[in-house]
């Protein structure tokens, strides 16, 4: 055997530190360093529910297969019942010196129950035990999650029904491009909202294999019965292979991205939310349930939720990159590297739960200014792609060609210091000669709204048409 | 119209850059610094076979829909066949003037058949256009990477089938845990592909919905039928909503997010062949054709290529928060942020597909050394396991107590500097009276693989079984 | 010697990959991926200048050491300075078969003069040489960078003198604050541009230490003259320790996150160009020069230079990272992984250039609308806080006594669709008796901001104050 | 007065969330909601110290400017002594009503002091007390750092001296190159740190300026003395732009990134314990203070704290990309977005300062297995190196050519199974005859190390030389 010997004690680090240039909290001896960066009590005691589950599945799986007595199965499952009570009613002493959640259950299992505490991690491992927890928590979270995505779009889809008429600016490049209604905006959220559902079903759907029976890392020796664990924790079966049940961590990633791209969409909302805000377009206020005011500044009423909700996409890229990197170039099976898993899925699940709440909230409370809304639908020239859509259809022009004599006209419209509507027919001839008095038809943004009946189109009809099948699709 | 006036060029900027101090690359005046930023063509040039079919299906509508005459139609028809001829033969000149590839194509349609050309941008812009030659491009990336990922786990399987009664050190945190075989572990990376495929499998359905038809962001009064081309393009539907369909780019956040993760199993097999390969391991061989030579050390053969692998990881996570960061807090609909979209999905496609040909390559060239590994698995007291089980099943002691009963045994074998199977019966007893002889049967590296067949566990037949159910399940 | 033996060929590869089912670019032969995946020449051929540099200093060292021959030295001189010529001339033939730049002017060293070619690289290795190649690299692209803020720092020196006196609303949260100056507001950017430079700078001298003459780890046995090669290539230094000089990529992380949060700022300016460009806003107007039209809304002028920059945070965030995951978890010394460290360093570099003389060419384009500025100001009760100091100065209240009774004048203002300063003097006193007529004195915009005057404050003449002491600073 | 109305209550939200499908944690009203957002208190109370140190400086400065009046001056003083005192005792009540830092001691000033209190906040904003006592926190912040980047410097500086003979294989791409001595690996992370320790003082040195009298963002009108304030908190001088003062996180930013690279290299170094821990190597071990056992496999030592330590790389690099995702597009001046800074500032700086605690540890506690080492430096044909070079120095070949002969030597020795100082002279001559029998004495590793003299170099004498200096550098 050629391993080398293990380092005896330095005098001075069992001292605490010896060097006095260097005190403070590094003062701490090895033993204090190691508890400080080893225990995960603090981050993981929020998996008590679900470690407790794991056990209880693992221990009556054990007595069906004559691992485990009927009496010691069931003082475990007393003893489990009593620490769920004593968690529940806030009684319980969580303590580093058992590191992690798995060891603080177990050894106050022990002051319950006594030596049959001890059998209950036969056949399994802190390997298999933690994947299992965190698999559980987080299809929870994503439950939850789902739920909240499904309330925004139920709040989106009743503003959007409400606001199918409503005229305003759409903006392409924060330039007025063409009319749109407020309605057909708000349901462009409802998609994107769709879309992070299925991506948290997804994921959802491929985490739901149980790690639970993998135990170290090679399985066991033990006849144990993982269909049994996993049916009996909701999985739909048990994962393949042990040694990648025990170091995946790839549902904690997906769930992460997913996560990351729904910040991003909320980041999105409220963007806008903060511009619809400031006082140059004032198309929405917010009350003052989600807005504060200024220690300086007396007459503010800043959008802080809507920036909160803009900035929690630093969180979440953060929690992503942080797991990402983590797993990079990691070995099988398991490294302690992976209980760094936690902290970054907390807090993006966290952070996005309460970014989801808080746009809901916004999205309920705004109350659009119609007639802002309207007036600045009739600036910026925004009517005329309509203009140029009329000399392709009714005088036949080749696109491109009217493209081009659109944008003298708006040239013309400028330098004259007009809206499109405003200049005489005799103006609009002289660049192209083909436009007669038809034309003004098109030039109004409720007309122009209501002509983009093509599937997916802002069209007031055809927005409520979208609502109706949306509601179908992702309410029903 | 309360439009500030556009400014003038200044007359040291249309000389070049006035400022003598300044020059080289900055000298340029504006005209050439925005044709640098803005020009996109040597990026999206490459999305030229996906840009020609949109153009051909949305004109094959057109034409159903009476928008455009058949001779029109016709014509264009011809014109988009000869560019694609001439862009395959290598004939076409791409020009940053036409800024992108769509110009880049009409302007040549437009000298191939004049005015009909200009025809043929009626009821769309190159905000629905850019999104569905993306879309169509990554379509076929993913179709490409879900074959090379079916291949990983083609080679992964032969080997780990002949691997299947392969003894091996099963690690955890680097140190020798228990006995693996060398099939087992092989396998857990089918699983990773496995779950690679799956998610990009769900990028795939969840992207394959058709732009085509949002217009600038609208929609369009034109009777277009967005059914039609979506089924031309092998799109399952139209995008529902036209200001969702120009500014999503979900699809490439998903693509790069599951990119990432697929990278991330590679880093860490490549991690294990560097491992692997140095000469304290020496585990398996790579040949030399993965392998390289020194500049000024002649006799090394460095695992270049599973270097290479591993490093990819920081080009995917990069590529990942690029696009994370172009898309947080963007307004809706388009922005012209969104042309950085196309960077990072074709180098992270490129990085992940060349990392995976490259290991599937060491998969199927590596040498194992099977003594070598046999011997570390005797190392390292990774029976330990196995005699604590066999305190628990054959001697009746809880789990916790076998557990301590072992590691005092190990100490004992430390101390003496033997391995457990070494250690004398008398020894071990005066630890735990109630071994026996019969725990010498434990303490083999092959009973201990044998004896592992819960379902995923590393036993031979059972991994002979995985292999079988992998198969059918992935390459059936 | 207890190495495992190298694999043979397998026949099937050799043959180019004999798969049919997963052709396509995966049908490469071992050989071929290992030279796509390896070969950098794509990448570093960037480097030629740097890397003949490096051999020039090397070889005249190794002459002055005695190590080489002067006739040797003198034929590596003019091979060397041909190979410039050549590749000056683009003549040279960079091939991927001699996989980096290195090889490349040493292969090419070899046809020129022969047989000395090969004593060049006498007590080197590829590890010193790519790493003082790429920091000499950096130290110019710093040293462009460098100008480039310079030039941004003049260029806003110019207009924020110019407009020093030009009053907008300062904005917090998007809502309008307290009024500014134009010339104010500039002038932050001028700070922030300063804090790049010198982080730069602090990069530049970190990094200028000379890795040459480490060798591949370890340092030679040759009696080099390390300073002799640092001060010819305009180090300050050797690196201290050979195994850190040839794995050390620091100096490229600290580039990356320096060029990250120069991006940052850029982004947070061109955010600023996008809104107040918009109608709405109507703040500034872009020359054509900086802005496009759109294919389909003929009246669009975008900002897309501005989006542009903005998106450039991507690249730059993305490269960041990638470097930072490439390194982590790294053993010394040199691992191939670190030939990853180009790609992002090259992308980054051009990236910020490129951003940053778009945004000198906007700073200097950009028209503002005075008018509106001034009129924007007089809105959303931005002389709020100056009635609340008014309260506190001259009636002698505590602040938060003051702030409540500006909130309930606000809020009657509100109520009745009237500004602070057309409030009835009654309206005020209602609400706080101590308020006199000479309060309507520091209502007015242009009085609050000249009243602004502390160190650092919006004032006109502080303003002007700044810009000197700021020329001084950092452009003397 | 345009602004919209803002909205009312909604009277189920009023309710607290009526929609019963959505319960749980959602549930909760806008206010609650809100209060949950926007509150601030759970991370910034750790900024207690900082918030009230700024709060007597600025108090202070207002009474020697006469705008604040001796007495309340006396009166303020007082109460933010108790306040200190509270808070030290614990107990002080930190509430989430009054929802950050700023609030809980001004609101608990008013309590201890009554109307007076309400002068404090006199020419003072939010905006610029946060900046202040977030750079304030990282001055010191920085500070311990830099104390323990120095404690880790000693602790290397100390190893490395008594292991300057000690020798190891030194590896790249993990495979063994050539030998070196553990000294002078370990003198490669005193480089390391001492770049660390220098990108953190210019990181210190930059943010050392002072914001305080930036007010919200325009300055004051009342006649505050910056530099005052200033030098009472130890700045070197105050911000120069109160737009930039109020709105710059370039500190935080810059802090972080520092922090990323010094995980970087904590990696690396937990990187190479993992792997010389592992039983192939057998390297070095590591006492049971930096190890840990396994729930199921008695005889484990994990390298727990290492793999911790590599595993903080995660939240560092994710920190560092929650920042700068947070600080794009933001406009100026302060945004509510900027809240977002504190809470990865102050993991970061508690991951490093644990990963530097532990490794420090690590660094004492590691027990090196000498005779291990050396054996590994015999193997690899480690000093092939030193026979290429002699074949320059002695026998005047080429480098290249010397290269090759030797390349040929070792595939010589790999097929008859032998060490290079095991061929037969006649062996060695048959692939190259200038070959003598002086090659031998560098053939062996303890020669070839002391070979290697140059500057940086792995000669003992050199790396004693090399800590003789950096003793004086750094500890000095």
């Amino acid at each position: 055997m050629t391993r080398a010997k293990p380092a005896p004690q330095h005098a001075d680090q069992a001292a605490g530190g010896a060097n006095p240039q260097w005190g403070g909290r590094f003062a701490a001896g090895p033993a204090e360093i190691m508890r400080r960066i080893n225990a995960s009590i603090d981050v993981d005691r929020r998996l008590w529910a679900e470690d407790i589950a794991g056990s209880q599945a693992h221990c009556d799986m054990l007595v069906a297969q004559h691992i485990l007595s009927p009496e010691d199965g069931a003082a475990i499952t007393r003893g489990l019942a009593q620490i769920r009570t004593e968690i529940e009613a806030g009684h319980f002493v969580f303590s580093d010196v058992n590191e992690d959640i798995h060891m603080n259950v177990e050894a106050r299992l022990a002051d319950l129950i006594g030596p049959a505490a001890g059998r209950l991690h036969t056949a399994r491992s802190r390997n298999d035990q933690v994947a299992t927890d965190l698999k559980l928590w987080l299809r929870a979270a994503i439950d939850r999650l789902d739920s909240a995505l499904r309330e925004f779009q139920r709040v989106l889809l009743d503003r959007a029904e409400a606001e199918a008429g409503t005229v305003m600016p759409g903006f392409t490049h924060l330039q007025i491009a063409q009319p749109v209604t407020f309605g057909h905006h708000l349901m462009a959220y409802v998609e994107m909202a769709g879309r992070d559902r299925g991506r948290f079903g997804d994921c959802r759907r491929r985490l739901n294999e149980s790690p639970l029976g993998a135990a170290a890392l090679a399985g066991t020796s033990f006849p144990i019965d993982r269909a049994a664990t996993a049916a009996a924790l909701g999985f739909d079966r048990p994962a393949a292979n042990s040694l990648d049940a025990v170091s995946d961590r790839d549902f904690a990633v997906e769930f992460l991205a997913a996560a990351a791209l729904a910040g991003a969409h909320l980041s999105r909302f409220a963007e806008e939310i903060v511009i619809w805000c400031s006082d140059a377009y004032g198309f929405i206020a917010l009350s003052d349930a989600f807005t504060t005011g200024s220690s300086i500044m007396p007459q503010k009423r800043n959008p802080d939720a809507a920036e909160l909700v803009r900035a929690k996409t630093g969180r979440l890229n953060g929690a992503l990159v942080a797991l990402l990197t983590v797993i990079k170039g990691l070995p099988l099976a398991y490294g302690k590297d992976l209980q760094e898993d936690k902290a970054p899925v907390f807090e993006a699940a966290a952070a996005l739960e309460l970014g989801l709440a808080a746009t809901i909230g916004m999205v309920r409370d705004l109350q659009p200014d119609r007639a802002r809304m309207r007036e600045a639908a009739g600036r910026g020239y925004a009517t005329a792609t309509d203009l140029a859509d009329w000399l392709v259809r009714v005088a036949g022009l080749p696109f491109r060609q009217a493209h081009h004599a659109t944008g003298r006209i708006v040239q013309r419209a400028e330098a004259l210091g007009r809206g499109l509507a405003e200049l005489p027919l005799a103006e609009l001839q002289q660049v192209e000669p083909a436009i007669t008095a038809a034309i003004y038809d098109v030039l109004d943004p409720e007309r122009s709204v209501n002509s983009r009946t093509s599937l997916g189109g802002t069209a007031p009809e055809r927005v409520r048409m979208a609502v109706a099948a949306a509601r179908k699709k992702y309410l029903g």
